[in-house]
């Protein structure tokens, strides 16, 4: 006899992306920001370091949601923060999703989403994308229609491509709540609000961010939800209480509070992406055009998995993917490549030539 | 048509004890350690704010669980760290306990357990108690043998007793699991181990603690869960990859590596916590004897509520907290006061002989 649900027997659970914790490591596996936050992350940590952390954090996180709402000019009750996205994630199905109800996503996409669902006992089903990452419509507009949940990465991972708001609002389920993941927004070539949520159909949309990527946060675990406070107000009953503690509320506060470093560095990160997509295409690949902060790169000869070995035994990660009946009943895979640092990026080059 | 899980329409949410933002309260209604954590908490955090926050923390968690499986003498596949105990019993009901399966809990206690039975969809059922804080086994006993997942804390809360390992045995069902919530159980007078584990049926056990109380880090969100490997294995699946934070698992990691401070501290608690109890017996209040960091008083003229009200009027906050249906149909009520420190419990015990 098993202890465990059958939907937890079920599952392998989610594997993240290798995460070495020695130094030496070309780490271009998952799409970390290679620039150290804001300094001012460093003094409002500190600060609060030596504050009262005997103390509960602020449950309403009023500073910080006050701050996000400033800057995508709505009221604070649009705000939910979350220890990273991945919690927004999961409390978005809790919130949403009964058990045996379906909810869906594109496909290749990130694969928590299905993990997610598989954890909240809902069916499952994937939206089908085209071979150039367009919308497959006659099989994914249905299937979304049907969904209580719906879920759109925006720019898309691994592709880096980046969808429409006319394309989305097509995806919106008759009867429930269309969820655009913007972890990725911030390296977009042209800046893009919320003005996704502010219409009629807008109050069934949930946008979720995250400090981890454009802001250089991914080891304080910090993200946000925008909505209208309807839906809002629901998550929260679902989130635990203090789930975003006092010195992740702290640093979080100061990163979106210094918009020029955040930009500048997402300015520079697309500027690194640029040189990286013409030398890859240089080198035989065929490189999506990317909005994110990797590129999808992939090879006729189909040499991907060899090529990450062998940048591997170098001591340079980047993400072999492979995604099952991807497009018809094919298999894609190819290397998700994260924008490093200027050097990080020529060292990956060199060992590519090298290797190639 | 209401978007939300019916479950979530249902409920009201847990609504955690009052957190002013402001200074100038005398703060002793959350149960709060009023002593600061371990200076090395605060080095720690400073060195790791220095560090590399753009990487993602170690999804592992190794050295935080290296250092509390040496805590316990188990290995570290025994611990599980999670952004405070609360996130843990999510994982547990996430992992355990499908919709429409059944959980329970001694009542009166912990309410957040009923919430997270609700959120999941499961049944919910009361462990009946004397009004003693002794069990009512003829009642409790047949309700804990047809669960999937009891949860008992121990200490109890609001009372503050302690029930005996024997007796928690008798409280495993039959198929399901049992936890065992000791976020209080550094305050016991006589320090205590997870024995309780190490047997046939100790597979069928997960103990829960916190770091938020004994060793005053409320403010960073950090617990973890001590259980077999195969339990351990399974609530793994069902977290989020990268729960714990870069800066939590630094602090952490410091707090418990200095017991001398955490130790110094509750031992300073259980004394004061022997002063307020003979104080508020004199006040002409009934205590019970408390194990934990908090003292549960009641009266026979039952102006709990009025007297939370009087000092909360003076800035003085403590818990006033109401159970109905209690022992057999009777409400129970009383004040629950948090060990504060001294000079705090002196300001306290002057506000109350003034408004009695």
């Amino acid at each position: 006899m098993s202890l465990f649900r059958p939907d937890v027997d079920r599952i392998a659970g989610y594997v993240p992306g290798e995460q070495p914790q020695e130094s030496g490591w070309t780490k271009l596996n998952t799409n970390e920001n290679p620039y150290p936050p804001s300094p001012r992350v460093a003094e409002a940590v500190q600060r609060a370091a030596g504050g009262r952390l005997n103390i509960y954090p602020d449950p309403l996180a009023s500073q910080f949601r006050q701050a996000v709402a400033d800057l995508y000019q709505v009221e604070p009750d649009w705000i939910l923060p979350a220890n990273g996205s991945d919690e927004n994630l999961t409390i978005l199905f809790r919130t949403f999703v009964d058990p045996g109800e379906l909810a869906s996503s594109p496909y290749p996409s990130y694969v928590l989403y299905e993990t997610l669902a598989d954890i909240q006992g809902a069916g499952y089903e994937r939206l089908a994308l085209n071979a150039d990452w367009s919308w497959n419509w006659g099989l994914a507009e249905p299937v979304a229609a049907k969904s209580k949940l719906v879920l759109v990465p925006n720019p898309n991972s691994p592709s880096g491509n980046i969808w429409t708001d006319d394309e989305l609002m097509r995806l919106l389920p008759d009867q429930g709540v269309l969820v655009v993941d913007e972890a990725y927004g911030d390296f977009r070539d042209a800046s893009h609000g919320v003005e996704i949520l502010q219409s009629e159909i807008g109050r069934r949309i949930v946008v979720t961010r995250t400090l981890s990527k454009s802001y250089s946060l991914a080891g304080i675990r910090c993200g946000f939800a925008i909505a209208h406070p309807d839906l809002i107000a629901g998550m929260r009953k679902v989130k635990d209480s203090y789930n975003c503690n006092t010195l992740t509320l702290a640093a979080g506060l100061a990163a979106v509070q210094d918009q020029e470093w955040m930009q500048h560095n997402t300015e520079r990160i697309r500027s690194t992406r640029s040189r990286l997509t013409s030398e890859l295409r240089t080198c035989g690949f065929d490189v999506v055009d990317s909005q994110a902060n990797f590129v999808w790169a992939t090879r006729d000869d189909g040499r991907h998995e060899e090529i990450y070995s062998q940048l591997k035994q170098r001591r340079i990660l980047v993400r072999y993917m492979s995604f099952s009946d991807a497009v018809g009943d094919d298999e894609v895979d190819g290397l998700r490549i994260s924008i490093g640092t200027d050097e990080e990026i020529d060292i990956f080059l060199r060992a590519l030539s090298e290797i190639l």
